[in-house]
Formats: C-alpha cells, structure tokens, sequence
C-alpha cells in the first residue's frame, strides 16, 4: 500500500519554505524597482537606464507646471490618501480586534465543552480504535490557528494598501513618459502585492503546521482539524475588510460624484471636490486590503479543507508526510510559476500604447494557467505515491496520481475560462459592454435593464465551468479532489492578485493626476489603465468567486465528514428548509450592503453640499475643502454598517448548528453556496460592465462610441447613472458575497464537533 | 385500517361539480352585475336603483364633454384594446398550438416507449405484486389530459381577457359617479375571472378523472399518473402566456413611454402616442390571460401532484374515494368561502373613498383566510379517515386527519403573511416605498439601489414563511402534505384572482379616461384605485411565487418517487452539480426575458418615433395615429421574442434527463426552486415598489410626497427610470420565474418513466 514516493520528506520540509521565501524576496526587489521612482525632486538620482530603467529623459513638459510643483503636488496627495487608508484601517481593525478576541473565546469555549473540558485523550473520530489529544487540545490550539490566521490576514490587507498607496503616485508620475512605463510601475506594485500575500500565507501556514506538530505528533487528525481555525480566522478578517472597506469606497465614491459630478459639474477626481482624497482611500482599502484578505482568506481555507480530508486518507494513516502536503506544494510550485509569469510582463515584453494593456494582462492569465499545468504535473508525479485512498463519507476511495493532478488542472483551468468570460463581458472591447453603451440611447432606464441582464447572462459559462470542475474532481477523489480544484485556481494567485491590484493602482493614479492638475494627455493614460484595470479588477472577482464556490463546497464535505452525517438528502425536511432559507441568505445579506452604501452615501452627500455651501471660495479654488472630515465621515459610517451583515454571516451557522442541528446547517450551506455564487458573478460583472460602458463612451475610441458621446451627452448621462448603480455592486455586496458563502462553510466546519454534540435543540425539544 | 369517513362516496361525486358550477353561476351573475353599465347610450335602461345598483343620476358633469361623447369615445377605445387583445392572443394560440401538437407527439412517444409500445398489463411500479395499466394507456392518456390541460389554461387565459376588456371602459365610466362606484365594477369584473378559472379548473379535472375511471378502473396508480398530463399542459401554456404576454406588455408599455413621456413630453395614456392602445392591450395579455394561466397552473398541478401520492398511499390502496378526492373537496369548499368573501367587498360593506380601498382588498385576504380555515377544519374531519398512511419515499407514514388539516392551514396562512408582507413592501402607504421614493431626490441612481435592496428584503419574511409551511406539512405528511400546503394556498385562489385582476382593469380604465379626454377629477379616481391594484398585483404574485414553491416541491417529490430514487443527496457529483446549474438556470431565464423585452420595446420606440416624425399634425391632435401597427409589431416581437426563453425551460429537463439522468435532474429541480422563488420575489416587489413609489410622487398627498413633487420634477424623473427599470423585472422575468420551476418540476414528473428506463445516457457512454 504504502508506495515510495519520489519526493523525501526532507525534501518537501525544504522546498516550501524555500519556495515561500523566494516569493518574499521577489517582492521585495520589485519594490525596490518600484521605488526608484522618485516622489520628491531635491535629490536628483541617475536611476538605471535600460529597457526597465526610469530615465527622466522621457519625462515630457506639462503645460504650465514645473516639474517640481508636479512631482511634490502628487507626493502630498499620495501621501493624504495613505494617512486616509491607515486610519481607516487601524480604526477598523480596534473594533474588529474585541470582535476577534470575544470570538476566539466563544470557539475555546464551544470546542473546548465537546468532552467537557476534559484533558484526558479520547478515542479518535474517524478510527475509533486509536486514541486522539483531548478536545480540549483542539479547543485551544484552534483558536490559536483563529488569531493566527486572522492576524495573516489583517497584515495580507494592511501591506497590500501600503504598497498600493506607495505606488499610485508613482504610476501618475511614469504616466508622463509614456504609457508604458506608468503600466509597469502600476503592475510591478501589483505584483509586489500578490507574492507578498501568497508567500506569507504559505509561509504562515507551513510553520504553524511544524509547530503544532511538535504537540500532535502523528495525530494527523486532531492536528489539521485545529488548523482549520488558520482559514477561520482569515476569512473572518475578510469579511469586514470586504464589507466595511466596500462601505467605505462607496460611499465616498457616491458621495463625491452626485454632489461633485451631477450637482456641481464639476470632472471626476477634481482638487475642489471635498469627497475626493475619501474616495481615492476607498479603492484602496475596499479593492486592495478587502481582496487581499478575502483570496487570502481562500487561499487559507482551501489548504485546511484538503489537509482534513488527507488527514483521514491514505496519506495521513500511512503517515506520508510529502503526500499530505501536497496542498502546499502545489502552492510553492504556483509562487514559482508566477514569478515566470510577470518577468513575462515586465521583461520579455513592453507594452508600448495603449491597446497593448489589455493582451498583456490577458497574457498573463493563459501563461500562468499553461506554466502551472507542467508544474502541476510534475509535482504531482513526484510528490504523490502512484495510488492511494481518499476519504470519502465514511468509505476509503482508490485514487491514481493521475486523476489527482487532473482534479488540481480542472480547477486551474476553470479559472482561466472564468477569466475569460469575465473579460469577454466586462471589457469594452467586446460587445456585450458596447451594446450596453448602445442602450444608454434610450436612457438610463434601458441601461440599467441591459446591464442586469447582462450580469444574469455572464453567470451560465461560470457556472458551468465550475460544474465541471466539481463534477471531475468529484468524482475522481471526493472532497480532497474538490479542495485541491479550489487550490489549482488559486495556484496562480501571485498573477490574479497581481492583475487584480494594479485596477486600484491606476484608478488611483488617475485621480491623483486630476488632483495635482496635471494635462490631458496623462489623463488619458491613467484612464485607459484604469479602464483595463476595471477588466481585471472583474476578472479577480470571478476568480475569488469561482474559488469560493469550490472552497465552500470542499469545507462543505468536510464540515458533513466531520459531523458525522453521511448523506444530506434535499427529501427530508431539515434540509430542505435549510437549503431555501440558506439561498435567501445571500439577498438578505445584499440588501443588508446595500442599504448601508446607501446610508453611507447619504451622510457623505451632506457633508460635501455643507461644505461646498459654507466654504467661501472652494468652487473657485481659492479655498482647500476640508478633507479630513469627509475622511472620518467614510470611517465612521462604514463601521457602523458593516456590523450587521457581518452578524448575519457570523451568527448564522451558530444559531442554525445550535438549534435546528447540522442537518439544516448543511442545507444552510449548500443554498447559500448555490444562490450566492450566481449574485455573486452577476453583480461583479453587472458593475464593471456599466462602469465600462461609461468609459467606452468618454474615450470616444470609435465610430460607434462617438455617436453617444462626448462626456455630458444624454447617453453619458444615461452611463454615469448606471456606473452609479453598479457600485455598490460591484465592490460592496457582490464581492462580501464569496465571503460569505466560505465563511459560513468554514465556521460550521470548525464547530462541527460542538453542533454534533449539543446542536439542534429545538427538535431535541419538540 | 380502513376507517369509516364521514362523507360517502356519492356525495362527494355530487359536491364536486354543485360547487363548481355554483362557482360558475356566481360568476356570470356578477358579469350580469357588470354588464349593467352601459356602453351605449342610445337606449337608456333604467338599471336597478339601491346600493349596488347604477343610477345614473349620479353622473357627474364633464367639462366641455357630452356624456354622449364621452361614451362612444369610450366605446371605440374598449373595442380597440380587445381586438388588439385578441388578435395577439389568437396568433399566439397558432404558434404555441404547433408547439403543443409536437409536444404532445413527443408524450406520446416517450412514454410510449417505456415498455415498447407493449399492450401488455405490466406489473405496478409501487406495488409489484399487483398488475396495473401498460405503459402505453399511459402514454395515451398522458397525451390526452396534457391538451386538455393546455386547452383549459387556454380558455382560462381568453376568458379572463375577455372580461378584463370588457370591463375597462365600463370601470372608467362608472368612475364618473364616485371612486367606490368604480371600485365595485373593477372589482367585480375580477371575481367574474376568478371564479370562472377556478370553477372550471375544478369541473374540468373532475370530469376527466372520471371519464379515465372508465378505464382505469382501480389502478388509481396509473389513472393518476396519467392526470399528470394535465398539469403539464397547463403549464406549458402558462409560460407561453406568461413570457409572451409580458414581454408585449412591457415593450409596448416601454416604447409608449420612452418616447410619449421622456422625448415628446406628453402624458401616459395620451391619444396622440401611436402605442397607447398596444400599452393597454399589454395589461390585459400580461397581466390577466398569463396570471390566469399561471395560477390555474399551479392550481392543477397541485392537484395532479397530491393525486398521484395519495393514489399509493392507503387511499389509493384501500380505494378511498371520497379521501382520495380530498384536493378536490378542498377547492370545492374554496369556492364557497370565496363566493362569500366577495360579498364583503361588493354588499355587505361600501367603499366611499379612496382611502378606503387598500383596506377593503386587504380584508378580502383575511376574510378568505379566516372563513377558508373553518371550511378546511370541516373538509378534513368529515372526508378523511382520522388515521391513514401517506406514501414517503419508499415508506408508508401514519398520518392523522388534523395534521393533515395543520398542512393545508398552513399554507394557506402562509399565503395571507406572503400577501402581507408585499403589501407592505410595495404599497406607498408604508415606509420602505416612502424611502424609495425619498431616495430619488439624490437621483435615478439612488432609486434603482434603494429599490433593488428593498426587492432583496423583502425575501426574507416570505422565504421564512415558506419554509416554515415546508417544514410542518413536510413532518406531518411528506409529499402529501406538501401538496396539499399548495392547495391551501390555492384555496382562495378566487379571491386571489379577483384582487389581482382588478389591478389591469384599473390600469386600462385609467388609460380609456385618459384617452377619452375625461376631466382630470376622474383620472385621479381611477389613478388612485390603480395604485391599490399595483399592491395586489404585487400581492397576486406572491401568491403565485410561493404556490409555485410548494407546488414545485410537491412536483419534485412526485417525480423522485417515480423516478425510483430514495435520496437526493447533495454530496454526490452528480446532484451537486445539477443543483448549482440548476440555481443558475433563473438567472439565463431571466437575461433572455429581460433582452427580449428590450429589443421589442426598441422596435416598437423605433416605430412609434416614425410616427411622430411622418405623420403631420400628430403633435397638434389633429391628425390620428396608426395604432394597429403598433400592436402588430408589439404581437410580432414578443411571439418571436418568447421561443428561445421557452425553449429553456422546455429542453431543459428533456435534455438533463435523457443525457445526465434523474439524479442529475433532482439537482436542476430543487437548485432551480431554491433559487428562482427568490429572484420572483424580489423582481415582482421592486417593480412594484418602483412603481408605486413613482405614484407616491405623483398623487403628492402627503408633506413628505410634496417635497418631491410635482410631475416633472428631478425626483419625480428618477422615480420615472426607476419605474422603467421595474417593468421587465415586475411583469416580464419574475413572474415568468414561477412557471419556470412549476413547469421543470412537472415535465419531469411526467416523463419520469422514461428517463428512469432510457436516462442517463452520457454516464451510461462513459
């Protein structure tokens, strides 16, 4: 049985470190690259030269403006955005720091009373015939994994905004050279970003493995179920990133555009405008620290869901170290691949004008997907034995190494078509978002009825790509074949963080040279970074969402194994009221977001009337607004909203698990995961598309888009209005939706063994 | 074992068709009622004087009108919107009657195939020591009751129409007497509809069981499974109905707008728009013909589906007549209670004022539930054995006769909540349209947030309630209970159908006042008593919605049975993978819905601009406008339009089953459920609320709704957009979404015979 496998644990203990620190150190010197553009003009360095090389010489003359008043304007604007970003940050992560603690002992707590806080071993679950650490070990060591993997995921967010704060100046002062060299500054930040977050996660995840192992020993089981607290953890984080930081960038960005935009006139990203350093914030704490959290906080579950499982296969009774990390293989392997990747990007290739930046990035996408099928091969040749048994509800499954890798491909691949997909209807290239720009003809009301049906239709290749996927992985090894799917879509995460970050980047960088006033012409290269940008910033949506569903699903199987039920039958009462009130969730939970962006607005629509009414001089520009207060405004508002949805993600599967028993828990989940994914990718698409097709007219690229412009046109009009709408889609409700489909999924996972035991009161009652 | 019931046999055989055709008689006594209100003036009747009679020395005066005038005028517009109503319904009949004759082939052979073609008796499918029917007979009568299904929804569709149409005009004249005058027309001309479609769904199902009894004789399996056809024929036509009438309706209604309204500044309804008359015609196909096929749908398939468990239960096996036609028995007593209720609205109690009229259908609801309790108490002690056994999947389950009472109450009271909580949600008397209203003051954009998130809560209540009624009918008798929840909820479907059809007559006798040059006195009767209609419309689809949920689920759980599987486990591949592409299927429905309605209503604001621009004097009044091509081009579109949305639905569980086989087909039915019942909802209350919110602003009756007036201002622009928006989601896709789930659930229902014999045929390849 126990077949020799190529790869010596000593090997894998050395590779994934290695692996990990490679992708740090990889970060590191794109920083460095990214820094040499310099903010401040006093001291003058002869950067290198060369093809990546910043040479000043390029820089072209700005009507009016000395380059230093340029270059020091744009330095202090960067410099309110980041104070902005961290504030709002730091002030989140207090409220949501008494949250984590009280939660953390809430898990101490139902864990730690499974066998009444007994510290005697006790028989294991699975193999009753071994004996397993107390439950009260599990108890402790999963809240420690909670706080862990929670702290990763606040630093994953905290770093990810600096770095995106750090390079949105930069990006504006390149843009000035061309709009080649702004791309590389905004994607090399990007990537500073994706293999920071994905090399620190592993990095986290593997050490604390090796620690908690001094404690387990070989009880394989008891060691990963208390890991499962790591994915916890993150993706709690996640979900007010997500949540509060979506409040956040839109509000502000409503906000500033109603009051600026429709009521005052007055350009998008405009000095006078008071919401307008607020809204710059907004995309980066939304789009930035939210995503990172949240494909952190994937990437993390993920990796728990398959250790379980392997935990209680082959791999963990034959005690097959490499083999049960494989999961973390795959993931060293992907920080490798995409380090290839972006040299693709920014060395072997240059992007040269505009209608350059979207192929790029959409190379990135095929070459990293292609990269890591060989990588995958490979390491699934060495690192598995040829055949081995996967647990599978109770029964072992024979599984061949072959079909494993099969199962990591189909996920990897089913990413790269949800990209696709997601590109094909987002990108004003393509015509779905150009018939949407069409509709504006006829109004807002038929935009906003194209786009929604856009959405609605961007969801049927998704889902089926997904289907598949599940359905081969499946089919090939259960759950484990499911959780590492999630992980081969997530392998290339370095690249779709990457891509996904420079959005941002270059949003911001746009606004920053509206701000410091500088021409035209590098408006309208930040604009056509940023309308690439809102491309990726979809096709990173799709991905995290795509993930999420095979993660839930993996958590899903895994949360059943672990509760001990054997089938979920949607005949039986129990579950099926699980299953339609857990599809209700997500449009609870939507209208719960929604309402608080609305609120939000409102608030921030106020403070920027009062003080364009009050403030003598500020629509002459002779008088500064007053930042700060729009600022504080966001902060304040999005906090105090983002607390009842993220009670209804988290209460959810405790009251559920505790009262109705994890039978109605488990249709609790596979509705919420089924109905969510499809608002989900609707409204992540329905948004990027309007905001799309309002680019698509104000770029004025062809006949046809000049016919409904230019900016101000009826049809403009039409299009602002549905960019409006699509906001709080696209970055509030939308995204939290993934979030809240995994957490759920996670955290019945980690209370399984509490639900089994004292769940379901009320039927015990009656 | 075989307990005595109360009610012999004979008298149920009597009972049955007394109280359908008693439900018949009060229907033509109220189309008297209504036809007392004269079209013509030449010969004066001298109609009856008292209450509820038509003195016409009420008539007020209008300004500058003859009465003659006004009544011709009146005249010619009534018989415009019906031969426009009919012309579009009979060339829909031509094409969905080809469809028919094909799908009937298709019945036929398929489930001819079964035993192939065999005339030999077979064993019975759940108890096979008994033979029953061949296949064939089957097949045969599966085909014959699937086109008396169709031709019943037909007839039920045409009739409704046809009283809606000739109760418009008749409606608006009686206006000219007092709102309450108007009321008691519109509202009678709706009980006209709703009693003839009950009482003739009931009569014609009675009699076609008993006819098949000839030759079914005890094989209560086959005879029932055969009746199923009936279901299936209903719906099918319902979702023609439904998606063809709504997209007539809302293009035309859209086109009437974008140009009459937004471009050329004229008021809704106005004789000069070309589209007027199509935009009227639409109410009357959408919203009466396709509600009246949809809810006589779900009436039969709830029916067919109770029948076909109760046919294996102790029921059918001990040849309980009398229980076995307790579905019956319960539609018979709902017509009594209904007949009743209706006598609160039009002669035990007086509608004065406008205020009055919200509250007096909203007692209709309560009255109905609260008397309908009572009928069902007495029906369920006198025509059920106090003990008996219910089919459960495999198993015989003792069910008592008042847990069989608690099942049907259940539903039915979920019914009144479900009502209540859209009243809430959609009428302007409450605050979450008063919000929506208030949120157009920052524009369209606000509106279209404010309403989606309000569409998105406004799940919540009635998914509970749905749940809840699931879970108690489900407990107490599996399948049986389900079906028989559907039918409580059914039960006052009269009611239901009259408070729903009220809505479009007061909607086209707005338009005829509007058409015919009444004074403006008139206009704001009939607004205000169309207002009250757009709830209960609302109203009427939440009926729809959540009858469909159960009726579907009842449907499922027949189809699971015949299908021979005893679970449905959502953690196999194959489940899995049909319930998330199931759940996904509401989403491509509701794209192609909402598309198709855009490009009619493009085609139909296309022409209605030629119009405008060809015809000289159009503007002034002084030349008329073609309104015939505007309704030809309206019944063009949408008859084109609706193929492919129909194809969906229709293939869809033929493909699934023939291809992926039952298990597979169990997944797309419960993701489908789950999923559509909340885009129905939440698409029926937005448009709602949106609509309403938009006659908030308009009526201006209170401060808050002054602030936002009058017609013409910003707020009031917005709330126009966000009314546009609605009217696909309201009329077109969510409605359309009901049928969708009822219809997959049936069609597989019916052909499970064969895909349990022929399906699966990819995982049979592979």
């Amino acid at each position: 049985m126990a077949e020799s496998i190529l790869l010596p644990d000593l090997a894998t203990q050395i590779i994934i470190p290695i692996c990990a620190v490679v992708g740090i150190a990889f970060s590191l010197f794109q920083w460095m690259l990214v820094s040499k553009v310099q903010l401040s003009t006093d001291k003058s360095t002869s950067a290198a030269d060369g093809k990546n090389g910043f040479t000043e010489a390029l820089i072209e003359e700005e009507d009016g403006l000395t380059d230093q008043s340029v270059v020091s304007k744009c330095a202090e604007i960067q410099s309110a955005i980041s104070e902005g970003a961290t504030s709002f940050l730091f002030t989140m992560y207090q409220y949501v720091g008494v949250f984590m603690v009280a939660f953390a002992i809430l898990i101490f707590l139902f864990l730690g009373s499974v066998e009444g806080f007994s510290t005697k071993e006790q028989h294991c679950t699975y193999d009753s015939s071994k004996l397993c650490k107390p439950a009260l070990a599990t108890a402790i060591f999963s809240t420690i994994s909670f706080i862990l993997g929670a702290v990763t995921s606040v630093i994953s967010g905290f770093l990810g905004m600096k770095i995106a704060t750090y390079a949105n100046a930069r990006t504006t002062l390149e843009a000035r050279k061309g709009v080649g060299k702004a791309f590389i500054v905004a994607f090399r930040s990007g990537a500073v970003m994706g293999f920071l977050l994905a090399a620190n996660g592993l990095l986290v995840l593997y050490i604390t493995i090796n620690i908690f192992k001094l404690y387990y020993g070989d009880d394989w089981e008891g060691l990963f179920e208390a890991i499962t607290g790591y994915g916890l953890g993150g993706s709690s984080m996640a979900l007010f990133g997500r949540v509060g930081g979506g409040i956040y960038t839109k509000a502000a960005d409503a906000g500033a555009d109603l009051v600026g935009k429709v009521e005052r006139n007055i350009p998008e990203d405009d000095p006078r405008n008071p919401a307008v350093i607020a809204d710059n914030v907004g995309d980066n704490v939304g789009d930035i620290a939210g995503m990172g959290s949240d494909l952190f906080g994937s990437y993390a579950e993920a990796s728990c869901a398959a250790l379980v499982v392997a935990s209680i296969s082959s791999f963990g009774i034959n005690h097959d170290f490499t083999a049960m990390l494989y999961p973390l293989l795959v993931s060293s392997v992907g920080i490798i691949v995409c380090l290839l990747t972006t040299l693709f990007a920014t060395d072997f290739f240059e992007v040269k004008n505009v209608k350059e930046i979207e192929p790029a990035l959409k190379n990135q996408l095929i070459i990293s997907t292609v990269l890591m099928t060989v990588g995958l091969a490979i390491v699934s040749w060495i690192a598995l034995p040829s055949s081995f048994t996967i647990f599978n509800f109770g029964v072992q499954k024979n599984v061949k190494n072959w079909q494993l890798f099969l199962c990591v491909a189909v996920g990897l691949w089913a990413g790269l078509i949800i990209g696709f997909v997601t590109e094909y209807y987002t990108s004003n290239a393509y015509s779905p978002v150009q018939d949407v720009a069409d509709s504006c003809r006829t109004g807002a009301a038929t935009n906003v009825i194209f786009g929604l049906a856009l959405g609605y239709k961007s969801v049927i290749i998704p889902i089926f790509a997904i289907a598949i996927s599940i359905f081969v992985s499946f089919s090939f090894a259960a759950m484990y074949g499911v959780a590492v799917a999630a992980l081969g879509m997530l392998s290339t995460i370095a690249t779709g963080l990457a891509i996904d970050a420079y959005g941002p980047i270059s949003d911001n960088a746009g606004g920053i040279a509206e701000m410091a006033g500088m021409s035209h012409t590098i408006r309208e290269r930040t604009d056509a970074l940023d309308a690439a940008g809102n491309t990726t910033a979809a096709i990173g949506k799709g991905f995290a969402i795509g993930s999420a569903a095979l993660v839930s699903l993996a958590l899903f199987g895994a949360f059943v194994s672990r509760a001990a039920i054997s089938t979920v039958d949607v005949l039986t009462p129990k579950v099926f009221i699980g299953l339609i009130v857990g599809a209700m969730l997500p449009y609870w939970f939507s209208a719960m977001t929604m309402k608080s962006v609305g609120s939000a607005a409102l608030k921030m629509v106020e403070e920027v009337r009062r003080q364009f009414n009050t403030i003598p001089g500020l629509m002459e520009g002779t008088a500064k607004p007053d930042y700060a207060t729009c600022v504080k405004i966001s902060t304040d508002a999005s906090i105090k909203e983002m607390i009842p949805p993220g009670a209804l993600v988290m209460l959810t599967p405790l009251i559920v698990g505790i009262f109705f028993g994890v039978e109605t828990l488990s249709g609790v989940l596979a509705g919420s995961l089924v109905s969510g994914v499809q608002i989900a990718i609707s409204a992540s698409n329905t948004g990027g598309a309007w905001d799309n097709a309002k680019k698509y007219i104000e770029a004025g690229a062809s006949e046809h888009a000049r016919t409904l412009g230019p900016k101000g046109s009826d049809a403009h009009k039409a299009a602002v209005i549905g960019d409006t709408v699509g906001d709080p889609l696209k970055d509030t409700s939308g995204p939290s939706l993934n979030i809240l489909i995994k957490l759920m999924a996670v955290e019945s996972l980690v209370f399984a063994p509490f639900f089994a035991t004292h769940g379901g009161l009320l039927f015990k009652i009656f």
